[in-house]
């Protein structure tokens, strides 16, 4: 039915949470916090958890942020995964300090040594890694002839290769960049050579608006194909606004189900009623929700029951009256000044 | 590099615009004025076309509304279709004046000897017809194993056939669903089935923030196979967002360019600026140019210029002061006080 079969890859588990194998496509986020702020870091993830984020990670700039991860993970119940650049002895420290997990960029992290005292360290630990690649800071170029996607995959490649070679298999796979072609490239390619899970972004796409359209058309893509595990929204704006546009995403492609669901239409010069300022209403007071439910606004008595047919519940709005319906069957008329509360109520009652 | 290779359909005119060849993928979108208020529509049509909307649509729910068509199409610069449903008359009247495209859908335009008489007054005039299926208004099952994308894509065929047997090929095809995976099949179907360009949409797709990810998830993933000549994204708000994410859609797959594009971080613990803050100023400046230039706003003034070196132009913000980059180069460092004008002034400079 439009989406294909999902890639088998191997179940790799980070704490309580299985990334692969048959597990559903989990959706994860960062923290904006300053991670040595560990009050507003709990903080931000007990927010984040509340919504539906699955794993977080958080930054790890210098040593003394490394030192606050013990601390925050006292605080919150989902897996605590510490992002590294540049200093192996960050990832270091973030183990004895008992994240779930780690994510390493192989473009900045340095020699093979460096990371073989992290894989030691975290495979004692039974800690996964993630090999986040990113278009942007790519090591140097081996060969000349390369693209962007096939260094991009060398690149993991080679870490790979590095992780197994120390007997190493909790591992995880990234392949970011803006390009969403060049990111569905990579992650096709890499798809066919590993058994590993793979967590799937589009890096620096921008604010909730045009951001959240990149990564959808892109995870999008990807997700349709069987390929991801785990996804990430990169957005420039609150966290929360990536864990709701990463459920949308699923839920688009009937691969999670994650609170209510609306139904809207257009509207169009049909229309007689401020539809556009009813759907919104709806949408804040569905936001609240977390059942798995589809609503249907729509702007058309005529049209409006059948269309929605699939609906759970909607409403059909005309000219002063409108009609409340259950799976494209009308169950009753209502005045206009009475629409939100009794299309709400209905959803209640369901 | 990740997109197929577009399907070859054939090429359509509707007045100055072709739809389907080798066109480029056409943005369009919806009135949501009363069509009988031609004064609102005008208007409504006018700023359409400055954010880059190529053809729009209007409802003809009665005769006063075919017949202000007229006037309405001599005060905008860009194609004007007729969404036509239950009377065929009303096609005609919209025939009458002088429309370029008109839109039937065959779930409830009545039988063939109404449709025939439309298509003949249209082929007089060489208006093209797009034949617009929608899930939810389908025509009665003929066959009760048939699935959704089965049924919407044999009433398709069946006025395709009917179309073609008064000689009549000046014809697009769309069959819109709300859900994705349904939407995907009929398209993927149809596609391989007939020779016309293809309208994308997915119908009822919400507000502007859920209906666009759901949006850019089904027409992105028909887009990146080669499916698809046209495209409008149908949102619960002003038809300015359905153009504005339309092109974001197709930016995202390299598909058209359109005005700027903001590569910006998500930003995470390391940050020391509001960067939030500062993306949504540059995202609000850049909105009211039209130039195709790649804008970055990153967060970190030592991987930010690298990661963000396919931007035309960018800002990289520490704590206090900044680096403004082009093509990944430092050009200059700014206070933090000064980012968003620096920016800005360097954008202008391009």
């Amino acid at each position: 039915m439009g989406v294909s079969q999902r890639r088998v890859s191997k179940a790799v588990r980070i704490a309580k949470v299985t990334v692969g194998g048959t597990a559903p496509v989990v959706v994860q986020s960062m923290t904006k916090t300053d991670t040595r702020d560990i009050k507003a870091t709990v903080r931000q993830i007990k927010e984040l958890e509340e919504c539906g984020c699955e794993i977080i990670r958080a930054a790890v700039p210098d040593k003394e942020a490394a030192e606050a991860l013990a601390a925050i993970k006292r605080g919150i119940s989902i897996p605590l995964v510490a992002d590294i650049h540049f200093d192996y002895r960050l990832a270091l420290a973030a183990l004895e300090a008992e994240v779930d997990g780690l994510r390493l960029n192989p473009g900045n992290i340095g020699n093979a040594e460096r990371v073989t005292a992290v894989v030691r360290a975290a495979k004692k630990r039974g800690v996964p890694i993630r090999i986040g690649v990113n278009a942007g800071s790519l090591p140097k170029k081996a060969d000349p002839q390369a693209t962007v996607p096939q260094r991009m995959v060398s690149a993991a490649l080679e870490q790979v290769r590095l992780l197994e070679s120390l007997d190493f298999d909790l591992i995880k796979i990234s392949l970011k960049a803006f390009d969403v072609p060049t990111t569905i490239e990579a992650y096709r390619n890499i798809a066919a050579k590993v058994p590993y899970p793979l967590h799937l972004g589009i890096t620096e796409a921008g604010t909730p608006r045009a951001g959240a359209i990149r990564s959808a058309v892109g995870l999008g893509i990807l997700l349709s194909e069987g390929i991801g595990d785990t996804i990430r929204v990169s957005l420039t704006g609150h966290p929360r606004e990536e864990v709701v546009a990463a459920y949308d995403i699923l839920k688009s492609l009937n691969l999670r189900e994650h609170g209510p669901t609306l139904v809207s239409c257009p509207t169009c010069g049909r229309v007689e009623v401020d539809l556009v300022g009813l759907a919104y209403a709806v949408e804040e007071r569905l936001s609240k929700m977390t059942r798995p439910i589809k609503v249907a606004v729509m702007g058309c008595v005529v049209n409006g029951p059948g269309e929605a047919r699939d609906a759970d519940v909607g409403i059909a709005c005309g000219k002063g009256r409108g009609v409340i319906f259950r799976k494209g069957e009308i169950v009753r008329t209502v005045e206009e000044k009475d629409f939100l509360e009794a299309l709400m109520a209905e959803v209640e009652r369901v």
